[in-house]
C-alpha cells in the first residue's frame, strides 16, 4: 500500500500522483499543509517539502526525483514498452535533464511562483506567509511561461514525446506545472499550436481524470482546464 | 574520453568531480563562465548551468543529478562493494534524498550563497551581475549553516556514512558543498566535532587532493582547508 503526501496543487505531487497512476498502483492521499511544519511530518521528511511517499511500513521515500527513481527500480521493469524511463543511459539522461527543467526550473520561475500566489497564500495562515498575491510576482511568471511554452512546442515538433519516442517521466513533469497553470487560466495557448496539441494528447490519458475534477476552494477552474478540446 | 563543463568553486560540480575520480575516470575539464551564456554552451545545455558531462561524441549529460545517475548506470556496477549507490531501492531513495539536501537546499541556503557571493561576483562583469558581495546574505548564510552543520553531525553519528553503511553520493554531495565553504573560511567546525570528524574522513580521501590544491584568484584558502588534522 502507497501513502503519499501531499498538496493537490503542487506540480511535484501532481508529477509523483500521475506517475503512480501509469503504474497501475494506487495510494492513500493525506493533504499535508507543509507550511505549519507538524513535528509528525518532520519526522518523515526533516526539509519539510512535499511530496513524501511511503509504502506499508517502510522508510519514507522524499522528493519527486526520489519517488520517480524508486518506482522506476521497484514497478518499471513490468512496464515493458510502457515504462516511464527510456532504456539507454543516454536517453536517460536527456529524459532526467527533462524533469529538473520543469520541476526546478519551470516551477521557479512559472508554475511555483502562480501556484504560490494564488493558491497556497489562500489557504496558509498570515504568520506563515499568506495573504494576497504579490501582483509583481505574478507578472514575472506570465512574462516567463512564454519562453517555457514555445520550448515544449519545439521538443514536441522533433520528438514524439518530449524527451524520444516514448511518453516519459518528462511529459508527467511538464503536464503536471502546466496543468495547475492551466487551472489558473494563465497558459496563453494561442502562443503555441504544437505546445497545445502535445498538452491534449496528455490531458487525454486515463490518468490524467482526477486531476481535472479538482477544484481549489473559491476559484473555479479555467474554461480550458478540464476541456479536452480546448 | 570524458569532458566535463565546470566551475571550480560550483559545489554541483565538485560533487561530479569527485563522483568521476571515485570511479577511476579521468575528464578534461573546461571552465565555462555560465554567466556569459555563450551560444556554443546554451546548445549543450539550453538551461545555461552546470554542470554539463559529454562523453566523446554523446550528447550532452545535464545537471549534477543526472550525471550521478549516468556515472552510477555506465559505471557503477564495475565498482562492487566501492559502488556509491546502495544496493536497495529503500536505500537510494535515502541517498537521493541527502543528495537533494546538498545538492538544492544548502546550496540555497549556504554554498550557493557563499559561492555566489564572494567568488563568482569577483569574475563576473557588472552587466551579469558582477561585484561587491551582499552583506545581508552572507550574515543568512552564516545563520543558516548552523544546523546544516548539526544535522551532518546527527547523520554522522547514527550511520557509519551519511547515507548508510557505505560510503555514498551523498557523502560527495555534502563534501562537495562544505569544502566550498571551508575553502572561504565560513565553517564554523568549533560546533560539531562529529560533523567535523566525517568530514576529516572524506577530505582524506585520494580523490579529495586535486580541489584542495584550488585556489581563487586572489584569495588564499582558509587555515583548515587544505590541512588533514584540521
Amino acid at each position: 500500500m502507497l501513502t503519499l503526501y501531499h498538496q493537490p496543487f503542487s506540480p511535484a505531487c501532481r508529477f509523483v500522483r500521475l506517475a503512480i497512476s501509469e503504474h497501475n498502483a494506487e495510494s492513500d492521499l493525506i493533504v499535508e499543509p507543509f507550511w505549519e511544519r507538524r513535528p509528525e511530518f518532520l519526522k518523515l521528511n526533516p526539509a519539510g517539502e512535499l511530496p513524501v511517499l511511503v509504502e506499508n511500513d517502510g522508510p519514507p521515500i522524499v522528493g519527486a526525483r526520489a519517488i520517480m527513481e524508486y518506482l522506476d527500480e521497484t514497478r518499471g521493469y513490468m512496464q515493458e514498452s510502457r515504462r516511464l524511463m527510456p532504456d539507454h543511459p543516454e536517453k536517460r539522461a536527456e529524459m532526467r535533464r527533462l524533469v529538473d527543467w520543469f520541476l526546478d526550473k519551470f516551477d521557479r520561475e512559472v508554475g511555483g511562483i502562480f501556484v504560490h500566489e494564488k493558491v497556497f497564500k489562500q489557504d496558509m495562515p498570515q504568520r506563515c506567509g499568506g495573504g494576497a498575491p504579490d501582483s509583481a510576482m505574478l507578472r514575472a511568471a506570465r512574462a516567463n511561461i512564454r519562453p517555457h511554452l514555445r520550448y515544449i512546442g519545439y521538443l514536441a515538433s522533433i520528438r514524439n514525446w518530449l524527451a524520444g519516442d516514448r511518453f516519459s517521466y518528462a511529459d508527467l513533469a511538464a503536464a503536471s506545472g502546466i496543468s495547475c497553470v492551466d487551472y489558473l487560466g494563465e497558459v496563453p495557448w494561442e502562443e503555441d499550436e504544437t505546445a497545445k496539441t502535445w498538452y491534449a494528447r496528455v490531458k487525454s490519458r486515463p490518468i490524467f481524470r482526477p486531476l481535472l475534477n479538482e477544484k481549489v476552494r473559491g476559484m473555479p477552474p479555467s474554461r480550458t482546464y478540464a476541456d479536452l478540446d480546448f
